[in-house]
């Protein structure tokens, strides 16, 4: 039998109501349920508007221990009602740690455990190195009961070491949360094509699919610009939304054929670990 | 004063005659030099035909000491009439051992060295591991008289690890000589579109011009695609090249600019090396 792997994205705009997005952010996870998708990525820190745009110490409250945080209990129920696999990002404390993380709920609810944001941004607009210590788990990949995922969060997915990292831990699909659009210092300038251009880069350079799931919407003059997509193994986008549309993307691969083509490019056969040594 | 650097692309179809390669490829470096290019790179193996496409003990008598290539001598003469950087992709002989080499010829005609290709592909058509033992230079970058440099071997610019390797070793620019084009275990498969994308996530991975340098023509059944291109540092294609035509591309960068970019982007501040062991 094949095994097939369906993914889809949640494009969302948040209000800044927690409970009102984990709301309107499941009745998305129940569309694309019913489109057939097994995992189901909304986007980064969807709970909320992304606090992130200025140092306000009010902000750590928004955090949560990640097995208490009402996203995940609620999605954990949803989860095991629709059989599918749904990545929770979060804004989790730790005692006095506090961290960009992602809590990855399995299609029978179960937890699977926590990825912490690795690669933590630092500009105008996203002041994340205020309110986020860079994360300690590791890169990480999932073994679901629908295949097995690695996530990144965000700012991860402009590096190629977590891509390459998750695939060599055996990923079948690389997905990116994201909260990402307008940048203040120069409102000329546009990372839409580029930060596509970066995931597409992954999916060539591992022969892996790749999902990203941003946020749309003007949360007081920061706008975020959507255009979330799906690629397919050779960096094809073979589904996108829009820079302001709600909505979710569906698409099915076939991991079998993938396995296949990703053994016949030899990109990992001719890997020379021997002379990366400069990359530590 | 600003660091401008000027890039171009020899895009060529090889006969198998060595010297009538040298001279043709001499005009194009002209034409690319009359037109202000600083940094002026043929395709991969120019001298000849793309020998592996079988294994043929013959063809080893391809190989040269690179000091004593025909192409090298020449191009010397013509780096220093022109002022002009050359890197010269030829097939070397060094006592037993056999590689796929580039050799570093400055501006002013001085040999800087050899890189060996790092990474060598084994497939239908592309039957490199007979030929060529894997490089045991390491990735390099070449201070010359009109920039920092850094240039891998078609293989290799599948490879995030190489563009980084050379980018943390202060290159301003990524040259990729190439021979690339059908696939004779299947006629449908047209890689172009992915080859440009992984090179393309290069590019605004590391915020650094890229360059890809392929053959065209029909070689005995196997045709090279060609579609030769240079981007800009956000991974945009400023130029590019058709599948049959020979020619000369050129495209001008602002480094101080780019430097500032790639410092304000911050990848190279936030790389997580205390978790990348696994890429080694």
């Amino acid at each position: 039998m094949a095994r097939t792997l369906t993914l889809a994205a949640i494009q969302f705009s948040p209000s800044d109501d927690v409970q009102d997005n984990i709301t309107r952010v499941a009745g998305f996870i129940r569309e694309a349920a019913a489109k057939g998708a097994d995992v189901i990525l909304p986007p980064e820190l969807f709970c909320g508007h992304y606090f992130c745009k200025t140092q306000e110490e009010e902000h750590f409250a928004r955090a949560m221990e990640w097995q208490d945080h009402p996203a995940v209990r609620q999605y954990s129920e949803l989860a095991a009602e629709l059989g599918v696999v749904i990545p929770v990002s979060i804004y989790e404390k730790d005692g006095p740690l506090y961290f960009n993380s992602i809590v990855i709920i399995d299609a029978d609810g179960a937890l699977l455990g926590v990825y912490r944001k690795s690669h933590i941004p630092d500009g105008p607009g996203y002041q994340e190195k205020f309110y986020f210590r860079p994360g300690d788990t590791g890169f990480r990949t999932w073994s679901t009961l629908k295949g097995r995922i690695g996530v990144g969060i965000c700012w991860d997915q402009w590096f190629p070491e977590a891509a390459r990292a998750m695939a060599l831990m055996g990923a079948d699909a690389l997905l990116y949360p994201t909260a990402i659009g307008a940048e203040p210092q120069d409102a000329g300038l546009d990372t839409a094509a580029r930060w596509r251009r970066a995931m597409q880069g992954h999916a060539v350079s591992n022969v892996i699919p790749v999902v990203a799931a941003n946020r749309v919407g003007d949360e007081g003059g920061q706008v975020f610009y959507g255009t979330s997509f799906i690629t397919d193994e050779t960096g094809e986008i073979v589904g996108d939304l829009g820079r302001q549309e709600e909505g979710v993307l569906v698409a099915s691969f076939d991991l079998d054929k993938i396995d296949q083509a990703r053994a016949a490019w030899g990109f990992f056969r001719d890997r020379r670990t021997d002379l990366y040594e400069i990359l530590i």
